[in-house]
């Protein structure tokens, strides 16, 4: 079956993204952005669908969150999760362990780039349990 | 007289861009979006007025723009002008020579950073006559 992807930002979706289905919980889509290796600054495009969210993971580079369209979650280790929305940017320092995703509710989709990207690397960790994210969820509800 | 800039985009439109305004003919505004140095992805919102644009430039590091509201246009030497919108992604490469901006009847915003950050250097050059300016527009409209 499927997805009906609803158009929430003005940037493309791309394909499923089946390449890191398996750090994800749920379906997301990606859609590079940028191919020009001279200047390399990869961008891409990333949607979840609602419920959808990465494994706790960090990159030795860092990464920067671009918010483009419905509502998401970002946390950090030990730290209240960020409700997201549109125009919102989140910097990730290199190897702070995270996670983002949409909320249970909604999707959601922000750009992606990487600080350092010449040498970054990502290093995936668990998936964030139903507990967490209910609870993050809960979190920003109140 | 202060100017009442349209909400074109869900990014923050800043102060007016005095800094650089030597270089761009028309007022523009920036809003920085980060602050982590130790992410060191540099990322700022640029809006301009309709009409407004900046001078002939190029970076040593190379540019990457990102189109979030509004009506634009990228141009390099010797080359047709490209009309931009939202969603719209420039990949520029190093010290290739080049201007941006709003088209004559529109506001414009995109994000923008920079390849190497910690390196890059922006050399200015002489600003995009009327005539080159007005060529760009009209080469869109047909």
């Amino acid at each position: 079956m499927n997805t009906v992807i609803p158009k929430i930002s003005d940037f493309p979706t791309g394909e499923e993204n089946t390449a890191y289905a398996q750090y994800f919980t749920g379906k997301s889509w990606l859609a590079p952005l940028t191919s020009d290796k001279t200047l390399n600054v990869p961008l891409a495009n990333v949607t979840f669908e609602p419920g959808c969210r990465n494994n706790w993971h960090s990159h030795t580079g860092g990464q920067l969150l671009i918010v483009v369209g419905g509502e998401g979650l970002y946390q950090e280790r030990d730290k209240p999760a960020r409700h997201l929305k549109a125009g919102d940017v989140v910097e990730i320092a290199p190897n702070v362990e995270h996670w983002h995703g949409a909320t249970a509710h909604s999707w959601f989709s922000h750009l992606a780039t990487n600080g350092s990207p010449e040498s970054n690397e990502n290093k995936w960790l668990e998936p964030v349990t139903d507990e967490v994210y209910q609870a993050a969820n809960q979190q920003i509800s109140k």
